[in-house]
């Protein structure tokens, strides 16, 4: 598997690494985002992913997430997917609506026409990208990983971090959809690439996997109480209740007056790193130990 | 004077606010960013203003400049002006180039028509936007300010604090143009700017502003060794040799394998906000006193 470096540069001390690749699951070129921090020769960083919401690129976390003053600090890889396939061939939804298709992967495999040829982001991001960490990046410690999303992201993120517990070490979400089963956005974006039969949804709704059985240690959630997706598509009530019926621990902040975007986002980021970084054995705890 | 709220959001404990507003300075109406960390009641903060480089508008540092961290731990309002005025019959480059006429300004008041009309950042940062503050922002302590900037902006920052020691209690740049009137993008904007003249180009000229007796009390400097721009446009060495046969204490940074990026920026503003902070009597060293 080639990485081709579109750009590298130096920042907070470690470099800010833009690649892109040929993947096998999605069929398209994938461009990410890395950002690895000074480290000792031969050291090798826990993996912290980003997962990202509608819309997005690599690139707004890269240059809005205010991530890498802590990364730096804390000795965390962090390393941004794209949302969707993209380019010559990959279907757009047809009336071009920002919430499916182009930058609205929803971190799943699409089993419907004309979606499943290319929209298989579960396989890209759970598989096929850490693999390709493990082999070019040899500072990437993959036994020691960690997730963190944002909106869809954070979706993302969950249905992850629930699914493979022993893969994850860490796992939190700002304003994450955590229902998709039961919101409007989730609803169209499950049907259109799963179907109609809602019981193939389960596995990829948060809430669903808790009332499925799956667990984790902990969650931590940002919320803005502000922000105007919260009544309708986010919903953070029904993942509390699921944690508190399945005994998940779950850390809730809503963030008064916070809105929707990465000025929300980036306020709190280093919280959550800080976090991640007590689960992976890294940072403060680490240095205390 | 009104002003026109473009958006208001909660970010590190404060508010970015982004504000339009006609002004009489361009004759344009004119748009640029205020961070106000959260403060009590009545409590009036120091100013820091920031100044962008070329093709920048309030947006760049405002997106990529995490300042708000460290600007809400210090106490500290953060303002970023535009670089430039915009809008229908504010004339541009003839080719379009972007280190002249929109977007590159060059923080002076033109004297050459066309560029006489609008072109007049000098007097809009300098006078018009500061009386804007303090009539318009009542947390903004304008007998408390600082400026620095990137670039073209690192330019304004060095010209301004040079001019008005008195009004600005710290000075600091990002990889600045320190000597306009010796490099190539300086000698076509102030020549056009400013005409042929190049003696009217000496109060625009950091190193020359030095040479014939401007003052401050210090200057910080941060310089990337691998910024394309430094041997040609940037030239700190002019600012050094300046420096040194002023007796002007200058702190010249040259940060190994840093580009010209807001990646660069990014990583030492915090640095900066605490220099700044300093001078300005908050922060760590206030607490302490």
């Amino acid at each position: 598997m080639a990485l081709e470096t579109v750009s590298e540069v130096r920042s907070h001390g470690g470099v800010q690494g833009v690649y892109r690749h040929a993947s096998a699951a999605t069929g398209t070129p994938m461009t990410f985002s890395v950002f690895t921090p000074a480290h000792p020769p031969g050291a090798r960083l826990p993996v912290v992913w980003w997962l990202s919401g509608l819309t997005c690129t690599h690139a707004n976390v890269t240059e809005k997430g205010e991530y890498r003053a802590a990364c730096a600090e804390l000795g965390l890889i962090f390393v941004a997917p794209d949302t969707s396939p993209r380019g010559e061939g990959v279907p757009d939804d047809p009336e071009g609506a920002y919430d499916f298709g182009l930058g609205a992967g929803f971190y799943v495999d699409a089993t419907q026409a004309p979606w499943s040829a290319h929209y298989r982001m579960w396989s890209y991001v759970a598989d096929e990208l850490p693999a390709l960490i493990a082999s070019e990046l040899p500072a990437g410690d993959l036994g020691r990983q960690s997730v963190m999303g944002h909106s869809m992201g954070g979706h993302g993120a969950l249905t992850l971090g629930l699914s493979f517990p022993d893969r994850y070490r860490a796992v939190s979400a700002f304003a994450p959809i955590v229902a998709p089963s039961q919101v409007p956005c989730g609803r169209k974006a499950l049907g259109g690439y799963l179907g109609e039969d809602a019981a193939a949804w389960r596995r990829h709704d948060a809430v669903a996997l808790i009332e499925d059985g799956a667990r984790v240690p902990g969650l931590l959630v940002d919320q803005g109480a502000a922000d105007p997706f919260l009544a309708e598509q986010l919903r953070p009530d029904l993942l509390a209740a699921a944690c508190a019926q399945a005994g998940v621990p779950l850390e809730l902040r809503m963030q008064p007056g916070y809105d929707h975007s990465y000025f929300f986002v980036s306020t709190f980021m280093a919280d959550h790193l800080r976090w991640h970084a007590e689960r992976l054995g890294v940072g403060a705890k680490a240095a205390r130990g």
